[in-house]
């Protein structure tokens, strides 16, 4: 199956779900916690944990699509308390939960989204022991993304964040949650441990060069393509990766930390093309993708193997 | 063994805990996420989580400490979470953590300590069909305990709360975390569904009882003994079991939210006992607490069954 189609047939299934438990949710909370789920989305991460649990199985039947969701639960309540801490107005082409509403709402549709995840996973259709281990999973994960938007945020301050150090962040903040992803599913599905582990190493590696390739789009793609503010990271002086490089050959982004149009955000860009770092963020980012795919070699040949690596690959030409 | 003798002897032990799995945390977020726990506490939640697996455990040996300190660390994050939203200064006689870092800081602190609860859950001594019924359960708690914060908030701009939705909001958000703990620990030990039920909802019914106490407490008792500001839910304009009633006899507490003097208060107790508001609401707390009392008649005798019964009239005696 093409990975296009896989996708979008994919994300219709993970809708539906959506749908099904959160489509009429009634109160301000229930709606405040469905408005970004129901906003739409790619719904990555649920098919990572699909793609991952059918390419392990062993003519087993379980039904992981609960922990499927459960993953996208977990997602979307980052994001709302992200836009809460990062004052974002737009997330998704539609206003931010605590826009919307207010402060204490967000903080709550974030705190229930995240309480649904572990009841979902509790859910799935598989051992005992594979749910025990994948909720230890989960909440290990979702201490470290917490340290990742931590370190994210406490490096604004900062104007001598290293390249180890903002590596060290886009793993914790968005690579473990694509690593519990494929990892989890493996458990799940009753896949062997050397597996799960490379599923899990993979699913890694391939949510940091996300993340890298996130910076890109947030300076490079217009609004109405990302559905978020344009260049919000440029404004908000946050540290990225191409930051961190264009500091490193003296032009110092944190200039930029203000209102900017977009002929002056077109202009930066110019710039960091001609100084060499937009090709040095893209070769890094297909450096990690690369490292990433050699670790599910393993993995015995399927149809969902060889869309696990176009994943991979779509990751690095995705512009939104 | 005595009450006060048994929680002292807990509360020592899961102190313990608590120091040392956050004891020794390093970096700003792992401190601030420590800060509130290492303040102090009273562990009641462990405690009557442990007792109820004491309760109805037959000879086995199943160490549920683990999961006494994750009900710990959720009463935790809600405080932190709370705090935020009511703008609160003063915990456990020390700065709340938004006030002592930042917003952004105390909104992932509470994140982590509510996804350490469920790793905590996970890595009780149980069997994991009981393991992953404890989650699904906490994260079901977790999920009406929000929505019970959400109730409280949104009283706050009404005038025409009533009494049987104050008392939802309370089972919410107080009721259903002692519920938890009970029937957790229950599960946990092996005990039989009869029981783990009876034992949910003896913690429920004292949890509302706490909470109606914890009304009282708030106005009545000085700064020093509470360790909370004085008269908050006054200031704040809270709907409160005792703003209800007062208004039911024509006593509008509402013009009362605004900087109030320690005598401002002592004449508005005062009214209310005259009005005969204070009386209702002590015969209200009692109430719930015989009602909660009865649900466990069907445990074998046993001295943690006393212990139990004895924290539930110690819920109604106490003074912080």
């Amino acid at each position: 199956m093409d990975l296009k189609e896989y996708l979008e047939t994919n994300a219709l299934q993970v809708d539906r779900l959506i749908n099904r438990y959160f489509g009429s949710a009634s109160g301000e909370l229930g709606k405040a916690s469905a408005h970004l789920l129901l906003a739409g989305g790619k719904r990555l991460r649920p098919a990572l944990l699909l793609l991952s649990a059918d390419a392990v199985r062993k003519g087993s039947s379980i039904d992981v699509m609960p922990a499927a969701l459960a993953l996208e639960l977990t997602h979307s309540f980052t994001l709302i308390h992200d836009d809460i801490m990062d004052a974002d107005a737009v997330r998704r082409g539609v206003p931010t939960v605590h826009t919307l509403w207010d402060e204490p709402t967000a903080i709550l549709a974030g705190d229930v989204l995240f309480a649904s995840a572990f009841e979902f996973i509790a859910l799935a259709d598989a051992p005992d022991s594979a749910k025990v281990r994948a909720v230890s999973m989960l909440a290990r994960t979702c201490v470290e993304i917490c340290e990742g938007q931590h370190m994210d945020i406490s490096f604004e301050s900062r104007d001598d964040v290293l390249e180890g150090e903002y590596l060290k962040m886009v793993e914790k903040k968005t690579g473990v949650l694509y690593a519990a992803a494929a990892g989890i599913g493996a458990i799940l599905a009753g896949g062997n441990p050397a597996y799960a582990d490379a599923l899990y190493n993979f699913g890694r590696g391939i949510g940091m060069a996300f993340q890298i390739q996130d910076d890109i789009i947030d300076l490079v793609a217009p609004a109405e393509v990302s559905g978020k503010d344009r260049a919000s990271d440029l404004r908000e002086g946050k540290k990225t990766i191409i930051s961190i490089k264009a500091l490193e050959k003296g032009f110092d982004l944190s200039e930029y930390r203000r209102e900017l149009a977009n002929a002056e955000i077109d202009a930066v860009i110019g710039k960091l093309e001609e100084l060499g770092v937009m090709g040095e963020v893209r070769d890094l980012a297909r450096e990690v993708i690369s490292t990433g795919k050699k670790r599910i070699g393993i993995l015995p040949e399927s149809e969902e193997k060889q869309l696990l690596l176009d994943i991979a690959d779509h990751f690095l030409a995705r512009s939104f």
